[in-house]
């Protein structure tokens, strides 16, 4: 099955899906390798592995290198979070072709304004685009994309900027007759009335995807309840990454002991697997001729 | 102090240095937070977090996108892992003027052959550069650093490529005379035995740096005891990264559930300010005019 | 002297200097032969060269790319233009950085909303910025740059957007406040009304710069009558390449003969000089081992 | 027709055809307008265009992305030169993948070692590739491409290297066999008698690509006669683009005179409806609102 064809599946299907966040090609492949079923490339966590920050530091080029990577190394579908689609309908458009030839599966944009503020900063202005002209970006990039599969999602902002439900169910609504496959509603409450109260209202019109971040404790057997269709776990495997090196890098400061963690991070041949280091060998077997293979040792 | 300045105090300092790997701008933002003195920008991890393999599948400048973005969120120095100098003495100087411009303070290059095959697969064919045309890159890119202080290590290889004391000695010597800054012995035996002739030999002619990755057991002291400049803890990093993602990763695949494994993992304003946020929010304070600051919520 | 000063000193002589376009490496390293001292990097040609439109399709780190190769040939300054700055302040103070690093000596930045419209296209809508949001991003550009004579020149669009002189001295006037280290003054005009009436209020109270092509029929003493200190020769490079290489083109294809053109092109020997193919013999010389220069053809 | 299909029939036609240089969007865009069939990316004009040398200066993802832009503006097929393939099979199988991704049609690689010389140059080392090895490199990218029709053409060297008839038909067979789509045979001669020879003991074997650079003067209905299947014009776009901006920016130096040349080049209007000007404002009226698309002047 074609990536864009799986990612649609899980948009669409009855059932409750997740998307894992990764953030590189290692990432990547170790989500794929834990059974998800899907990728979401998370703009936090991609501008935090290169140390900046989630405000469209990075180009848009260096985004879709970094999203290349994943996609090389994995079977599984990415989407990628496009922030504003890094511009307009036209810089939106121009990202869709590029991400389809890279094998990416589908892109969510939100209805902010270039260059955008991470949604969770508490206080942060979180201007919105103008509905209309978002509407035209959705259309624009609809009528680029070549594979008919390719996923484009409206992410709606209105909770974040503080306003209410008409607003979120107004937006949800044109942005859906625009074109986007699904609606990736977002909300930075720590309890999910704001996702229930659209929920509600939005009646199964459309597939609707949520972010639980800062809502985490809310267990999943409700957002089935609800009838979301995908949660994305956005930004856990940076996290979990960030309290690791932490760890690590400190008690190697301290004890100056190689030996005393060796065994609590992963062997270097774990490393080597995770490239792909079998298949290049089969590779050099196959392709160069012996004497520069292997050592006599 | 200038970076490179830094990195050249550390190789040529009376006592035991570490560097510490980081493989983008994120590591090496928690490398030097814990302290670190400099960092070691490793060829393995930096290939392994893109998903590929250690084998120059990452094209130079790729590579230099990745240290660059390390070295624009950290004061402390940064010496490379420049493989074989990715090419002849021409390419090699290259790498270096572009490093210089990009504040990196040094690179190590290997007396391997391009594309090259990481030092530590076992039975890998590991051809040796021809010292000759190695030293002729050594002095073209001591040549061609504009700041003085610009750091260049020789790594010698004849160890992993199964040569004796004879080959190492021989080679380092040529590599110290040709201009390099100190030599990096490798060796990939699980105990010391190798680095240990060597440095007697060698008896304190130039710096010399080594890698413990295999012989991890061995105590610091030892190395201070022979004399060892530098010590690299090359690829913990990435490995402690491997580790916790993969755990995160299978949990919440298995238990589907966030508030699990929401305390071991980073929080999400951790990852802000690492990112920085802080200094934006007063940059925005002072050059955004007021209205596109803050939200009135 | 540093490249920054030269654009400096060009920006402040007391004479009409001229700044020539060059879109790439090649073209830069022509405009530095033919004795011209500066060189201005252009948007509309660098994005024509590429094939894309002029409405930021570039990303801002693929303009970056291009710009570095024309430094690394040159030893004459380069002024960038930059668009919008890609952004808001964050973003084009980021851009300073990456320029400083790169050795281009200063940038242009326009008074227009990203992503911006080519000026000269007729009938274009040009929204135009908030002043005060600009005059914070020229603050924090030249807050940022570390070289004290980086140049950051502030291109106003009020004559392009079909605001009269009030909103031209406006604008210009608040940049200058905001620490521009001068005003480029844009006009689309045949003739030069709308930029001597501009002079004339201006009265020197800082330096200006100028973009003839719409008006290239009026002579170059009437801008030193002016009191212009700068005029931008803005694409004719890439105009000439395209109609040389549209005639060369023609002609092979109609002709099928290399004979007939050979001698209106330039040889392929030249392609190599301007490629600095002699530097590279010479170092083939000193850093390669004889075995590997020539051969005993 | 897809565009590997194109050139695949290209280089199997019965007809001699031909493939044109371009070097960026813009030089590709006019290949295609002019009528030619094919495009011939030159690892010269491209190097030459970025201001660096002909030696593997420019990384193969520099390479890349400047072939993406060609292949983003044309509906003709591409093929790159390659040049060795940037390293060993894995290197190149990698750059095969990459190509399909971006849409180049074929690629050509040449049997030297990395990094390569240009072959024009007068007495410069040109050293083999290992025969094996470079069959082996044949295999597997013909066995990683994923479009059937994607085109691997191997280029001998046998004639530059000063080698004779022998070894170049020995290595021709060799390639064949290994599985390239066609045989690239380059001579530096002025004559085409190294061509000649090769072509009469060849007989018809399997595709023959020639490279007349050096030979010019040699009329098409020669290359006919002796079944040559495609010749390449391989850098005489970028050689008019240097003999035109050498002339305008010299006359630009002296005469201080914009006026003068304005008729000599190419209009900024046919500058914009090269770069697509007239799509983008189709698309602005469909997926903009009213207001944002043109001034009410």
């Amino acid at each position: 099955m074609k990536k864009t064809t799986a990612l649609k599946s899980l948009i669409t299907s009855a059932d409750l899906e997740i998307l894992m966040e990764a953030h590189n090609g290692l990432s990547a492949k170790i989500v794929e390798e834990a059974g998800f079923k899907g990728i979401w490339a998370s703009g936090l966590s991609i501008s935090a592995a290169q140390g900046v920050r989630d405000n469209n530091e990075l180009s848009w080029t260096q985004v879709l290198d970094i999203v290349e990577y994943m996609a090389d190394v994995t079977s599984i579908p990415i989407m990628l979070d496009g922030d504003t689609g890094y511009g307009n309908f036209n810089n939106a458009r121009r990202l869709v072709k590029k991400l389809e030839q890279r094998k990416i599966a589908g892109v969510c944009i939100e209805d902010k304004v270039f260059p955008k503020t991470n949604s969770l900063i508490s206080g942060a202005k979180q201007p919105l685009a103008d509905i209309n002209e978002f509407c035209g970006k959705i259309k624009a990039m609809k009528d680029s994309q070549i594979d008919e599969d390719f996923v484009v999602v409206s992410r709606v902002e209105a909770f974040i900027a503080g306003l209410g439900i008409e607003e979120a169910l107004k937006r949800a609504e044109a942005y859906r007759q625009a074109g986007a496959d699904a609606i990736l509603m977002h909300s930075k409450r720590t309890d999910i009335s704001e996702i229930e109260a659209f929920m509600k209202e939005w009646d199964n019109r459309h597939p609707v995807i949520i972010v639980p971040t800062a809502y985490y404790s809310v267990p999943i057997h409700k957002f089935i309840e609800l009838g979301v269709s995908v949660a994305i776990w956005a930004n856990h495997n940076i996290r979990a990454s960030i309290a690791a090196m932490q760890d690590i890098t400190r008690k190697l400061y301290e004890d100056k002991s190689l030996l005393a963690i060796e065994d609590t991070i992963a062997p270097v041949k774990e490393v080597f697997r995770l490239q792909g280091l079998e298949e290049l060998e089969e590779a050099e077997e196959k392709y160069l001729p012996n004497k520069l293979i292997k050592d006599d040792l």
